[in-house]
């Protein structure tokens, strides 16, 4: 018999099934096969060290997840504080918002006759199907909302944590936005304009001059200074997009500005890009450590999943595994309700970063 | 209030995620989900219906699962007949003899420097190692064994059904050739060539001349009497390749010779292919109806997920919910332990088709 | 001989290889084959159709394509105006500002060591690497432009015409934001938040107290109403993302104030993404006809394929087949330099929406 | 101004358009842009080393290629000895029999109504059609050929040989079976069971007792031969699938047999698939260097593109700029009508690898 190569160390332990696993069951014995399985079941363990570590979450959220039936999943996470910071499209919050309202997204076939749908007025989203009328109901009743507010700039934050409220006040229902608004977690929206969310706002100004004014680029500083406040991070990426680059640019920003920051301590995507055609919705984790995104030491996974099968599985195990480990949480503080938010008491601006880099001793 | 259009009938309802959810209880809260997550919970759906009706359940398995950790799964699949028929590539009856045989698969990285892994011989399957020498010692073993057959073609069945025997005798261990062997569950393996397999095979003939010769054309004329004989069939295809046309192809070449064979009356495929590219890996369950391959009306649903997620999960639940099933499922019999097999103790030859066409009445 | 059935027209015509072929002659020989090949040969007719045709043709732009060597094409298609409207993702336009500044981004490896890259704080994308050090050279030009400005709000469209003239001032060199300075092509960039230019704007902020506010509900306003003034459209799509959407949302937030917008009437895209994850980026041309984004008769085509492969080989045939056409091309002209653009001479407000819609006779 | 890193060593060279641009004038302009568009320009500089090379070219062809019209492009390259040994699907095959005895595929839709198609007997490939017909008629033409030979064994090498040897007696026609016959270039089939020329096979046994027998495991005793006889080989796949690995297989099991065999020198692949599932088709070039398969100092490329739009393109570039080189190329010389075929007049067997190890000096 030869001795064994330094490659050979840790068996693929197959997947023994039985009747009655729970999804963490599920993960444990996923975690020394191969593949996306193992990579689900290792995004599971770096959650959990997560919740066990001094680090701020955020969470980032693209593809039609909440359309999709995951909406009360991130609730659920942000309500419990799973997460600390959400950073979505513009899509995700406004279908949030559409059910919250009370209305629905149905079940359809990406086999439609889409002259058909358009004929009676109803969009599709692949196999989801949703009335126009109910969504340009919902656009009236951004615009309403957002026309009375003061006439002036308003971070993405401070607008969508207004609505989440206005919409919670109104509707005592759950939701992404009224958890967030709830939990007092902050939401960022880089790219409401590309949204009808951002559409709502547009409309607003019809209605009142100088409303529906948008101070995105007040959300950089106020995403950075976040970090800048509390340096050390984590990522937890659902399908790439803005809001992944959003959060890493926030870690890159913040710095400039502090030695204390050194990239994201953890890092899970679940994504369905891919690496080899340069986009950043598919690039690996890896690469975002040459960026300094990432802490080169850091704990990270990648899984290459729909995660409307990743995130019921993984997020069924955590609230498992980990409802014991939210007590204890060393999560941040946030108070929302002004222009200028805080965390952990501290201010923090969104028309000035906090410089608080030293001289190395 | 405006009318509701006729598209609208069935909301989606969000996944509620609660502690100690299991994998059935997972799967339920997916069926009014989207996407992928919906199909998975419609897959598992449609493997219950195939459970209570009376037709013989193939499955075709391609991609690296065994070494990736899946083979105990299909094991249990088979040995507890919720499949009937196996149609694999070479590759995962290699990888699952290896384990068979007390030898191991590794945890790996994609990553690796593989001038170092080819110095320590090593050989890479993504994230998964295995060793070499091992391999080169189970082609030496198959080699063996297909020296001590009498020197005749086998058909792929024939060969594998001996195989697991052998296996069984020497191992007594769980594994997919030896469910397949204890069960009576046929194994076709129509690529056996293209395999380590196939590569034992070829070494059994410089031990022993005329040893190793595989009808593999005898594989296709037994698959399509097998349909013919039982003319109600599934498909479950795991990963596309070989398997999933060869279970396709029998049922329209049984189709030539028995008016009652009209295509799978349920296809249900978990597949990463997409079918934009125009292969048969990939290519869609409706595309398949153009061919006669599946039903017109059959029940059918295509899963785009990596196999070490949505196995699990999928068998889980099954096992869970469909066991109790089992006792009473109208199963076909084989008896595969010469060359000419029986299902339901009718023969299925292996040289001829059997015709059973009648002229319409 | 049986009839000929319905769907058995026109055949496949082999591509047949010669020496010497030209873009367009490949792409004329690819016409009748299948699969992406044909798509990207119906790509170049359907752009061919829009140059014909009396619509304002916008062009939108994800993905890592300036930094992968697609800069000077998307340039040349802006100068010599084979698109009348730019929508781009921050990162494409910071990546061109990063080569007209003078500056390269450099050949690379997918299989780098990121740490190494790190610590020599080079930044990767995917198999191309930049100088991190330029790059924050880069935010400090950005920022210190930024900050000369008058202190007001800004859409992206009005910034980016400043951005482009003051690179054009200062460099004198080709790229897209300078080859849209110079022929008037509007530039929106709705996710400027998310994007090294977002960042550059945020330090203006740091210099010049009120700087760096952009408008991007401005932009949704502004970009409605470019359609609402001229409501015949067409959209070519590289790569999804928030353009994607954008250029769609403009439309159905057109239609919303003028009964004359009825969705682009052609369309082609050209994504890696795939639909059946139900994200934006990958959601086919069929399903935007659901949603009036598209004419339900409108002439569309759908390539997946990488965007360096698919343009270089598309824009080589348009240049070859089309330059002929753009003389007497019906192309809207636009006046950029103020507050308030122009198209065809007629304003075009960011702050309200043109309301134009008539009773139906 | 700073030192350069050692990494900033290439500048990327933007893409410049121009009018009148020949396929192999693309590619030089992509040679040093980004991504996918890189790649296929890599792609074309190494088969022009190989053709440079003294290396057996291999070219693997797996997906619907013939049937979506690129069969005159292999044909044109096996014929010119752009290769020496092509290892195909059954299904290219057969599709390429189909056109070659004068039928033909039709352009399709991917949103057709497959029952409709089901109706008229028309199958579907995707966007592309083909009449079940004259399928149906191709299987009794091969049945019919089949039973005519003598009643043995044939390796698919020698079946495909005399297969294509009748169809250019009878048709004269160009075809990837007619150029390899004329041109004496071998064709493996492995999983020739898996495809319509296999049912072929399986009904000439209905016709004559004794016909349709495939030695497959002969094809991989030759193919290893073939490696043994002249080790230095090179691989170019088209797609992935049985041919790709069966290609590295006889590399691997040729080095068992001659010490001289190393894996190939060149390999280059244009596959769909992606590595991260797990499977082989799309496994990486690295991956194979740690099996032996790829020589660690190969110059190598993988393409992530459909082979329809990567092929006309490749193909083209490399008429005009290697047709020259192929009167000198040091190809090798087949005689294949027999049942032992030679390589530059030594046989190379199909019941026994040739033994050539030599101890170490």
């Amino acid at each position: 018999m030869t001795k064994k190569s330094r490659f050979l160390q840790t068996p693929i332990e197959p997947f023994v099934v039985d009747a009655g696993l729970r999804a963490d069951e599920l993960l444990a014995r996923m975690e020394r096969i191969s593949f996306q399985g193992r990579n689900l079941a290792t995004a599971h363990r770096i959650w959990q060290k997560m919740l066990q570590d001094d680090v701020t979450i955020f969470m980032g959220m693209a593809g039609a997840l909440s359309a999709g039936g995951l909406r009360l999943i991130v609730a659920h996470l942000i309500l419990h504080r799973y997460v600390d910071c959400l950073v979505s499209t513009g899509a995700n919050l406004y279908h949030d918002l559409h059910e919250t309202r009370g209305q629905r997204h149905y079940v359809g076939s990406p086999h439609a006759d889409d002259a058909a749908l358009a004929e009676d007025r109803i969009d599709r989203v692949y196999d989801t199907y949703a009335s126009e009328e109910e969504f340009i109901a919902n656009d009236s009743w951004i615009a309403e909302f957002a026309a009375t507010l003061e006439k002036r700039p308003y971070t993405s934050r401070e607008f969508l944590h207004r609505l989440g409220g206005h919409l919670w006040t109104t509707t005592g229902r759950d939701g992404i936005l009224t958890a967030a608004y709830r939990a007092s977690v902050p939401i960022f929206c880089p790219a409401i304009a590309d949204s009808s969310i951002g559409m709502g706002l547009s409309q607003a100004r019809q209605q009142a001059s100088g409303a529906g004014y948008i101070d995105i680029i007040g959300d950089i500083v106020e995403s950075a200074n976040l970090i800048i406040r509390r340096p050390r991070t984590a990522s937890v990426v659902l399908g790439g997009g803005t809001p992944k680059n959003f959060i890493n640019q926030a870690s890159v920003q913040a710095e400039f500005y502090s030695s204390e920051v050194g990239g994201h301590r953890y890092a899970l995507q679940i994504v369905t890009d891919v690496p080899h055609f340069g986009g950043a919705s598919g690039s690996s984790l890896e690469e975002a450590q040459s960026w300094g995104k990432l802490a080169t030491d850091s704990d990270k996974v990648s899984v290459q999943a729909d995660a409307t099968i990743a995130l019921p599985v993984l997020a069924s195990a955590l609230v498992t595994t980990c409802a014991g480990l939210l007590p204890s949480r060393r999560k941040p503080t946030f108070s929302l309700a002004s222009r200028v938010m805080t965390i952990d008491d501290q201010t923090v601006p969104s028309d000035r970063f906090e410089e608080v880099n030293e001289p190395a001793v």
